[in-house]
């Protein structure tokens, strides 16, 4: 075999890195389960017709067939691109067995055959919180879920030093009644447009409005004024009421934006902004939007999308609608561990390494570390009786913070400090700093 | 959307069965962590050619390929269908950044396009851990290794209630010495035929020996006798001697799988013996070798399996043994989830449902909840103000023991026994046993 090459789009963690990663997953899901999500996995293939979009299977999915299947044959199953489409069909299938409102985290790994690029992977993790019914559902859960997830975020921000996030949250009924309320036709039309007005200006954007969509001149003004309006309160409300548009749809969608953004105001200051160019595309949502950046790293894109969506899944009689929001992990945590801005303070749990004198106390040794372990203290026997030099080196190269010399009423070191004090197995403990690798922002 | 049907060899759990495999997954890892094992996860995915065997790619691998790729364009990558080969794999491709002997657990899913059956998947999660050196692998890791592992199982036994495992252990060196010893010489022909002696019995082993590989009656009778060896101490090393064979290899064998035994009745009494006859298959390893079945399930199969390969991965220039040890989560789990045999105690990670009296109170049910989840007591706000007792049976539905009435200062009622007391929310904790699910056997 000769030396392999890593695949593009496919990233591995070194074993200090995944620790981060542990880190923020263990996190992630505590939060979650805080607010009673349960934990599903789906298996990561769907047939293929699951996966398609509006018919048509995006060529990016990766298709999934046995190396035995009859040549030329067609595939299948793919491999599921998010856990939406996943999800969904869960909910079908087991519809009968779940209890509704169904609240769900799932955190697993996707796959898309997209052109790798910095943020850009074909593999890669993502952390979903979901809230389910059947029929209709409440819509105080569009306020829950970006709580949730700004609560699961500031702790990243708090515990490990993940630079801050700003969640940008719109309505897609806001700008749909607006819409309706100045006479425009077809709405989904004006949105795609409105959708590049960070790319490419207000400007441009008012030009295709009139040029491609037809609206007229002035219904553009007001739609590029409506996209621009961005607060961090609820004043939003009063300048839009000032553009003089009315409709009932527009009614609906400002006082669920308002109280999203109340309700963030009290419980996560600061973290979140109603921002009326927000689209997400144009897929399944129907209601509640959401996209979120980490401050100072915008040009990372959205770290967290979502929305409502009032059909997630259908069989015909019932319709579940949802809403859920999502963490891009890799896209979160990739660009951080690559620069170096989050670290592990070591690359092993171990918090003991317990010397061995010769291969004939190798057990002594084994002995020592069963009780430390029997404590709750990671720690792993010396490979080989090397003299204690050595022994001490391997611990560092390791960052492994101590040393036991000795039986179990033996001694410890400090390997930093380089105190030896006398120790008994049973009863000894590392300072809480080092009893586990510690991860945080980079010094 | 019709109502989806299951895939067959892709199973998914329920919410409260993943509550199960969670609990158990957590296990493992704290028991790798506190051995010093280190997480490492690798892509899915690997070049299609590094997952073939003996420059053959089994049929039953997924090969991978984007939807967009040429039609009649051949795939170049498959998923994974162990954690041993992308482990290897690993290994060569950061051999620059690891520390040796490098120890890492890995609990993924792999993939088999295997016909599905009882026990047989095509999507199930494996826990590996292995250690692996640069040159030399010293022998006391053979010993360590099912320690580790038994260790882990013990836990699941004594925490839940899985039944309990017996580990055979055996060593290529032994048998392979005795052969050579008895002048064979194709031991691997012979090895195949005695993989076959719980399956055929001995008798139709020995005619095997003599009319397919051409052994002497002598020889295969003396064979056969070593295959059923199997001892829950030392004493198959005086058997084996009492059949008279001499070989540097045999006595090598002997030797270290005397030590695994010994090990093993002093820190696992009764979990493992020496069973000569056990083979493992002709792959990669090269000296001890371990198979585990749960007592009282022996039809199951191998739950645990694993041995020592002196080559696991290498460059041309390194050569990197390793030993390992992968468990069959999934195989252990689904059909003592499936027979009912493990539960978790309710299907929500929730403790406390908090009541609403009317809509225009939810947030101080919020408030509540925030006040609860501060100090690590999941809890979700109930969806909708019905009334108490309709809030009730959404509690009852989930297995949430708890229901919060009023504000902070509030009354909880354990629904269970119907008991409702006046409490605070900072500072009111539910009992150990309901402030997460509970694992264990069903009763």
């Amino acid at each position: 075999m000769s030396r392999p090459k890593p695949l593009s789009g496919f990233p591995e963690l070194a074993p200090d890195a995944r620790i981060v990663e542990q880190f923020v997953l263990d996190r992630l899901r505590e939060t979650f389960e805080l607010h009673g999500f349960g934990s599903i996995e789906t298996r990561a293939v769907e047939p293929l017709d699951r996966l398609a979009k509006q018919g048509e299977i995006d060529k990016e999915v990766y298709a999934v067939q046995r190396v035995a299947a009859e040549p030329g044959s067609r595939a299948e199953l793919g491999l599921h691109f998010d856990l939406t489409v996943p999800f969904a069909r869960y909910v079908l299938e087991n519809a009968g067995q779940l209890a509704f409102p169904f609240r769900r985290y799932q955190i697993q790994k996707v796959w898309r055959g997209e052109r790798p690029q910095e943020g850009r992977y074909r593999e890669f993790t993502q952390a979903d919180i979901d809230i389910v019914d059947a029929g209709t559902l409440a819509a105080h859960h569009d306020v829950e879920l970006p709580l949730v997830t700004l609560g699961a975020l500031e702790r990243l921000h708090t515990d490990l030093g993940v630079p801050p996030v700003l969640m940008r949250v719109n309505n897609r009924k806001l700008a749909q009644g607006f819409y309706l309320g100045l006479d425009i036709a077809d709405p989904p039309a004006v949105l795609r447009q409105v959708d590049k007005l960070d790319k490419i200006g207000p400007d441009r954007v008012t030009a295709l409005l009139t040029d491609e969509v037809g609206v007229s001149a002035a219904q553009a003004a007001s739609v590029v004024r409506l996209a621009q309006i961005s607060t961090p309160d609820e004043s939003f409300v009063d300048r839009v009421r000032g553009l003089g548009v009315q409709h009932p749809q527009l009614d609906e969608g400002l006082e669920l934006l308002a109280e999203v953004v109340r309700a963030a105001r009290t419980h996560v200051p600061g973290r979140l902004v109603a921002d009326l160019k927000i689209a997400r595309g144009l897929d399944y949502y129907t209601g509640t939007v959401y996209e979120t950046e980490l401050v100072g790293f915008e040009g990372w894109g959205s770290i967290s999308s979502g929305g409502r969506y009032d059909s997630l899944a259908t069989d015909g009689r019932t319709t579940y609608p949802g809403v859920g929001l999502s963490i891009g992990v890799t896209r979160l945590l990739a660009p951080l561990l690559g620069r170096g801005f989050l670290r592990a303070s070591r690359s092993v749990p171990t918090a003991v390494l317990v010397a061995v004198e010769s291969e004939e106390s190798r057990w002594d040794a084994v002995a020592v570390a069963e009780q430390l372990r029997a404590r709750g203290i990671a720690c792993e026997v010396a490979p080989r009786a090397d003299r204690f030099g050595k022994q001490i080196r391997y611990a560092d190269r390791r960052g492994i913070p101590f040393v036991w010399f000795g039986g179990a009423d033996g001694e410890v070191k400090d390997i930093r400090s380089g105190d030896q004090v006398p120790a008994t197995a049973t009863a000894w403990t590392p300072p809480a700093a080092d009893l586990r690798p510690q991860v945080g922002a980079a010094g």
